[in-house]
């Protein structure tokens, strides 16, 4: 397909009037055609009021049809074939067996919240039948279910060009929800955002559904976001990214006159802490496994491990050997745009820079302008509790290892950590005493805890929490990743004595929908 | 029980150092000893690290003992007998038989909430099983709960002295969660809060709990509210009350290096539609059960029905001769606080001098200094469109008739309508179609939808929905009535791969709790 450098604005193909944005190929540095032309106010006017048109509609398609609905555009996407792999490994400089495992894991997300969708377990209904002869008071039929939010815009991520982005779990979860979506493309790979947006809008046409269900703008952040932000229409915001933009989408939201939840997924350091026995045990392999999960993605990975804590001594010093020499061997890796990979060299020197912090190793340089040199460094607990510098998240292949005196100072610096998208255990057997003290802290700090793996890599099911408590995200109640993401887009609302031709059908006595119910507060399978 | 007019700072009570305050008996005009004596920073400072040291304990109380704490709590307010509704009577003006009544619904709450954690559904147990011979890659054992949020402050309201104050929605429910809580006692009733306040004092003893599982402090919303929104221990607040004080908490929350969820219940004019059929068969009737369901509790109810919407002619002119009758025969009623009688007066002398506002009828003037004078005001849709002033609230027995030229303009009005907490149909079998047009826009401004009833009377069960859209309530997904409002005060976990030592008991392989589960996307009963 050729692109066009357009917006896509429901099923229209529109030129934008303000900046010029062009991706680079980060491998090469070159400028990649189509130039996409960035929209204005008008053409969020534009989207948002197709989109405030459509959800009446849209919120109460039949669950079949939503559920198809998505299973299209996963479709769609799949037949776009190997130019999107292409285009995204062009503007991405990601290699090709990972964005293809990443177009496997974008449309497969589509399909799960398809059987999401059908499943109806969202509509949490409940059900209090009347009680007519109750005393002192009868009581009234309610009935509750949930019915999306209203519009909602997505920011996509950089670092994900098919997963976090135009179809990505955002936009997979509120379209599930019911709510039209609106995405600003991300800058770094406007053509990769095109061809999903076109295969969305093949798919709501295929769908006979209303047109502003789906629109794709680019634009700046400055305008073209605050302007989907701050606009009456959109209800709920989506977003991937740094913890500055994500805070100013936050600080957008809450000064509306009406103000609107934001999911903000922002920063994680990921901490991994190796406890004394598994470290005996297992020393030179956990420092290999860790420089592999540290490498992944060049390290450009929401949970990279960013954080290595543990009692110092000869088991730490030989995981730390092993480490050292696994870096060293680290190839180098194209990082995903230029600014992030200025963004890293920073934060690499600033580390270098503490004069606390001790360099371990770095990978091999590369021949490429954007490449990522993996870096490790190590620095004593004592040390790190007195900074908040080095709690800073170093976006790309680096991470610090903290040594510490013993248990209770490890205690000390989970305690002390932000919050996080994920806290690692390893352990075994011999470590189960250390782990239960460990795990309140952890409980407080992070969306997800493992045991004796690695936090890159996270599942797409019903279990997992991609979320945590604040910075880690700017609502810890929620997770980005995962079925629960869909309860982000939803609100209750109870009817009352309502008669049964007015009754959502998810609420009818007969449950021609199927759904499990909350009777009286027994759940009916 | 001798009152003290002191804090309750976990199991101590406490001098304050700051500013008086006392009660106004609202019928006679009297002061109430005895002096309250409001607590500064250090205060809040000593409840918040209280909380704190309890959190981690009180969080992992097995359901057991949870709930058993709950029906202490309610078993020893009732303990408290006759001096708890004679205090209240005295504090807010409102007669025996309702407060007998709000004890009841208080006592039964938290009873309901007992039930609600030993079943467990709050938990949300989401189970994804490993499967180690997945390709391409493996999945790792994957189990989801959900834990409490952390320590809660509550603003008691002044309407509902026990239910929506101490001991009521919200200190329920957060405990439920698992959150310790720290009220801040309404001024309109300190007695009432000391005696509530005592009661779970008691329980907290009686359950051997960490004392700083509950406190209660007085003091000005300035010093006391801000220290508390602001307290880096607090993780989520409840509050009841006015638009202003609610906003007020939500951006000192946003504002906080770590911004936290504010439930705040606000304000709501709970419109009634009463559609052509149903008013040409019952417009007499209709207007009697409108007025009666106005003047309950003086209209002091944040479902008061605030707002009328008919299309016009004679059988709206017959519905209006009623509710004049009904209003002009309406005895005056007590209200809660002078303030309270102040900024009623001012809001019905503000809705009387609008030009296009013509009044109906008054109710009977009282011989009390602070008494509500039942208003019934009416207006064209064509004004109430025009104006923003009509669709504030007025706290109290005042309502306005909006005369609408057709069901067109009836669904303009409701479209222009702000959140709100309900929205009424009064319909019978030839109204279905007018009604269907209606729902859809009143779904998405309102958190209850009622057929043939009146808003006042909020059910504490299930399905209850007592929130809303902006600026009924802070946040639309959310109740802070029925069982659902335990949600606000928890957020989920992903344990992944956690041997099962570690596993909390609700996602332990057997089950030990008997929880229902989603096991791999399908719920288990």
């Amino acid at each position: 397909m050729a692109l066009e450098g357009k917006l896509l604005i429901g099923l229209q193909a529109v030129t934008g009037t303000r900046v010029n944005i062009q991706a680079t190929n980060p491998s090469t540095g070159e400028l990649l055609e189509p130039v996409y032309v960035g929209g204005d106010r008008s053409h969020v006017e534009q989207a948002t009021q197709l989109a405030w048109d459509a959800f009446d509609t849209y919120r109460e398609t039949s669950l079949e049809a939503r559920a198809t609905f998505l299973e299209t555009i996963a479709n769609e996407i799949e037949a776009i074939g190997d130019e999107l792999i292409e285009r995204a490994m062009a503007e991405s400089g990601l290699p090709q067996a990972r964005l293809a495992g990443e177009r496997g894991r974008t449309c497969g997300q589509l399909r799960l919240f398809a059987s999401v969708v059908r499943a109806g377990e969202w509509l949490d209904v409940r059900i209090d039948p009347a009680m007519p002869d109750r005393q002192p008071l009868p009581r009234a039929d309610l009935r509750q279910r949930h019915i999306a939010l209203g519009p909602v815009a997505v920011f996509g991520a950089s670092n994900f060009p098919l997963a976090f982005s135009v179809a990505g779990g955002d936009t997979a979860s509120a379209l599930a929800a019911g709510c039209p979506v609106i995405v600003k493309g991300h800058s770094a790979h406007p053509g990769t955002s095109e061809l999903v947006g076109r295969a969305i809008q093949k798919a709501v046409k295929a769908c006979n559904l209303p047109e502003g269900v789906f629109s794709l703008l680019f634009g700046s952040g400055n305008e073209i976001g605050q302007a989907l932000v701050t606009d009456p229409r959109i209800q709920a915001v989506g977003f991937t990214g740094s913890r500055s933009g994500g805070t100013a989408l936050m600080q957008a939201a809450q000064n509306r006159p009406q103000p609107i939840p934001v999911y903000a997924e922002m920063s994680s350091i990921n901490p991994v802490f190796l406890l004394p026995e598994a470290l005996k045990a297992n020393s030179q392999a956990l420092g290999e496994a860790f420089v592999s999960s540290l490498n992944m993605g060049a390290g450009q990975f929401c949970t990279s491990p960013g954080l290595v804590i543990a009692v110092k001594g000869s088991d730490l010093d030989s995981f730390i050997q092993s480490a050292q020499k696994a870096v060293e061997g680290s190839g180098a890796q194209t990082m995903l745009t230029p600014g992030i990979h200025e963004a890293y060299q920073k934060g690499v020197s600033a580390l270098s820079d503490e004069a606390n912090v001790r360099e371990i190793a770095r990978g091999e340089t590369g021949s490429g302008s954007y490449q990522c040199q993996t870096g490790l460094f190590a620095t004593s607990a004592s040390d790190f509790l007195a900074s908040t510098v080095l709690q800073e998240e170093v976006f790309g292949a680096s991470s610090l290892i903290i040594e510490c005196q013993d248990m209770a100072e490890v205690k000390r610096v989970a305690e002390q950590l932000e919050g996080q998208l994920t806290a690692t255990l390893h352990m075994n057997d011999g470590d189960v005493d250390a782990a239960k003290g460990l795990i309140p802290t952890l409980e407080r700090k992070a969306g997800r805890i493992l045991a004796n793996g690695w936090p890159t890599g996270v599942e797409v099911c019903h279990a997992m929490v991609h979320g945590g408590p604040y910075p880690s995200t700017s609502d810890s109640r929620t997770t980005s990743v995962g079925t629960a993401a869909i309860k982000r887009f939803l609100r209750p609302v109870c009817y009352q004595s309502l008669p049964e031709a007015l009754l959502p059908e998810a609420l009818k006595e007969a449950n021609p929908l199927k759904v499990s119910r909350l009777v009286d507060g027994k759940r009916e399978a």
